[in-house]
């Protein structure tokens, strides 16, 4: 008995001393202990900038009510998730030139007039119109198997009898370089270990023009992604005009490592790579717009948005029907509550991010004339995973990031107040490029590369809270930026 | 800076405190913390038993010397690796009936041989031969698409246009009894969410017959697994001879997710599941004997052992042809140090474990004489990732648990000292139902269910060092057991 209240008074003792630990560590203010940042965003990273920012102009303070209202109706409506489940559910995934994408254009066209929003219009795009078609992989000597693989987006098809050839394993470019002319007439295998997904990517986009300066006749690439459950990762490719054009194909983790494997033992395996991939006539498609008019300032535009049109496998659920719809309801919750701010939120539905990225360069071309008018730009194409905040482009004016910072102070209650020291995003980066201040919104990345461009990119993997939370962080954002009474920047 | 040695006194005084704090709760022995068993491994348990032991009769400190030239050996070596990558690489997954099994089976004879084991020889069992032939699984109505499935072995198949109808969805048994007749000429899903193995596989062992009495014309089961990338699991399933025989198939969750929510939502899907699958006439099949020779009691037998067939999908790496290898090895490794027992250790790569058992029961009927005789059973069926210790029948006697445990402590230093309260395996089954005291080789069972009877048991899941510790585990377990002078019981 003695030895029990011994014990119990250690742990009390314990657990007082627990608090004092805690207490020790967050009164080391203001370094606070870095969070985790999104997994191998390209243009975004947690380090905090260490350039003083000038006092924010924005009263916060006016705008506690409405941030509360926001978060709260995100929080208890099932719009943003029926919305999305539609999507990928019924529609399904949306490459390019698809039926799907199309379908899905109308379907947002229709619904985002119902919705009440102003402007709602398709701007039309003509876009490429890649088709996989047929494809398949084998393994020919030393042992017949059939291999897992996915066709890279825009890569050229096989003859119909496909490519036979002796594969060759690289881990990295150098390798490569040291084989040399030994790659002639032999399909390059790249197994190359994901690190980030900046890094890890130019094997994919890069791949077969570099295995064909060595007379390669086709190319495998390793998934892009750090897990694999036999799970082939798609992706734009893109040529080199110098080099001839081969086909090339992602391969699962595990095929990588079987080849790896076997060309290690001097098996010399032989592989079979058959792809019907081809190009069709470029076809017409459009970026989806919508808007909430501003009541004092309409010419001068907050957009959000993302991309709408998805790889040709799974459901576009994450990447980005999950970003179009934080966009979207964003704007929908504010008409909702009779936020209309000062300024215009714009939303705005790109075609043809993944294999073109016509739909960003369109927009530019076609409001090159009010670009000087758009006050910031956030895409959300990362995931529509738990929000961490926004990454804000490392070039955006200090007084941007003392504002924004300041506005974050509202999402602290949902954990979505970090202001990274870049961010971005390939459709806002056309007018990026124009001048535009860009965004993104942030999310926790550590599961996103698990199913990128894969089948099991689905619904199943949006959490519900998570996107509701996205479309909280989102809506607050861009309200209070597009009302603000003095500017920005 | 005054205030920073303030900071430092605190994290000082906190650092202290939470050793403290840890002191604490560990001073609370003998209640220690649970360490988290194998998931879902249907004979084990990591509940400690709380019967008193006798003290153990076996004396460890004469096996310290041999416990660790095992130990040093097995972590030097490459052999089960290398092997491992042979029976998975070249030879590839092992279905009953296969060519691949056989080729399998004669390729360990020959190589047994070379090792230098005793009496190396195949026993014959008639095997099923059950072949998948061509399946595919595609939804009609309400959107039109291709979903990823497997078929479940021993199913029959569907006529060659494919059984279509309207897909019910029910969480459990219990939601198919209160649907009833309505689940008539239906396709019943079952989307049952993994808890553990012993507790979700009857889904998949049961569905189809459970569906079927109340007439339904096929069924789909959500594989059997915690995790998914689109990934299918297969495993067998039993008819019960009193209802009709409709085909099943798993899905992935994905697939279950989105008819569970399209039912949810009243769309009524519809699929159409064809599957070419069949039994063919029994094929002649062997499990593969070896021996390492007793010197003193040769016709006492401590048996350890795995099953050689495997799914006709992936590599059957982890399931099972790891643990036939950690077997193999075990007694080579023995072999090769010189250390001959007084017992005879018997490996034994039994044939079909996974459609029929035909294996398990062939060898105790071809056994049936020398049974009294066999010392000990240990089975390595829960894949080969880094060992825990042994799961021992909860019905042995107290003595063997006390000797088990004692020698276990040869093996602390690798963490593989564990003796849990219970464990046997299939294979090993008939024999223990004839009084054999059967045992586990018990592993990290915490990614087991990611890949099993999928295309991703594959080589590149195991980790060459964990493989290198399931063998000297069970060198070492089965070379004292089989030494030790007194009796094991």
């Amino acid at each position: 008995m003695e030895e029990l209240l011994h014990v119990r008074f250690l742990q009390l003792l314990a657990l007082v001393s627990l608090l004092i630990f805690a207490t020790a560590f967050v009164s080391q203010d203001p370094v606070q202990p870095q969070r985790p940042g999104p997994i191998a965003q390209p243009l975004a990273s947690p380090t905090p900038t260490p350039t003083p920012l000038p006092p924010p102009t924005v009263r916060i303070d006016e705008y506690r009510a409405a941030a509360a209202r926001i978060i709260g109706a995100a929080l208890t409506s099932d719009r943003a998730y029926s919305r999305l489940a539609h999507l990928t559910d019924h529609i399904g995934n949306r490459l390019s030139g698809s039926k799907n994408l199309e379908r899905a254009i109308e379907w947002a066209l229709s619904e985002m007039k119902r919705d009440g929003l102003d402007n709602v219009r398709a701007e039309k795009v003509l876009v490429p119109h890649w088709v996989r078609g047929e494809e398949s992989l084998a393994m020919l000597t030393p042992v017949p198997r059939k291999l897992t693989m996915l066709g890279l987006g825009n890569s050229v098809g096989t003859p119909a009898e496909g490519v036979t050839a002796e594969a060759v394993v690289v881990r990295n470019f150098g390798e490569l370089e040291r084989l040399g002319e030994r790659a002639r007439g032999k399909i390059v295998v790249y197994n190359a270990p994901f690190t980030t997904y900046g890094a890890t990517v130019s094997y994919r986009s890069r791949g077969a023009s570099q295995a064909a300066r060595y007379g390669a006749v086709g190319a495998l690439v390793r998934s892009i992604t750090p897990v694999s459950l036999q799970t082939p990762h798609t992706g734009a490719m893109q040529y080199d005009p110098a080099q001839p054009r081969i086909p090339v194909a992602a391969i699962t983790i595990e095929t990588a490592e079987l080849l790896q494997r076997m060309h290690d033992r001097g098996d010399r395996p032989t592989v079979r790579l058959k792809m019907e991939a081809k190009f069709m006539p470029d076809a017409e498609s459009a970026n989806v717009i919508a808007e909430l008019k501003g009541s004092e300032k309409p010419d001068e535009i907050v957009l959000i948005g993302g991309h709408y049109d998805s790889w040709d496998v799974g459901q576009g659920a994450h990447d980005d029907g999950g970003g179009c719809i934080v966009a979207w309801e964003a704007a929908r919750l504010l008409k909702e509550l009779g936020l209309r701010p000062r300024r215009t939120i714009r939303v705005v539905l790109y075609t043809n991010e993944e294999n073109g990225l016509r739909g960003g360069n369109a927009y530019r071309d076609a409001h090159r004339e009010e670009l000087a008018k758009h006050v910031l730009a956030i895409e959300s194409d990362s995931g529509v995973y738990r929000p961490e905040g926004f990454g804000l482009a490392a070039t955006a004016p200090l007084q941007v990031r003392a504002n924004l910072r300041e506005i974050a102070k509202l999402l602290s209650g949902i954990g979505s107040d970090r202001i990274a020291a870049s961010g971005g995003g390939a459709d806002i980066g056309p007018i990026m490029r124009e001048g535009v201040v860009g965004a993104s919104l942030d999310v926790d990345g550590s599961h996103y590369f698990d199913i990128h461009h894969t089948h099991a990119d689905t619904l199943d993997k949006v959490n519900p809270q998570e996107l509701a939370l996205c479309v909280a962080t989102m809506a607050a954002m861009a309200y209070v930026v597009a009302d603000m009474s003095g500017s920005l920047k």
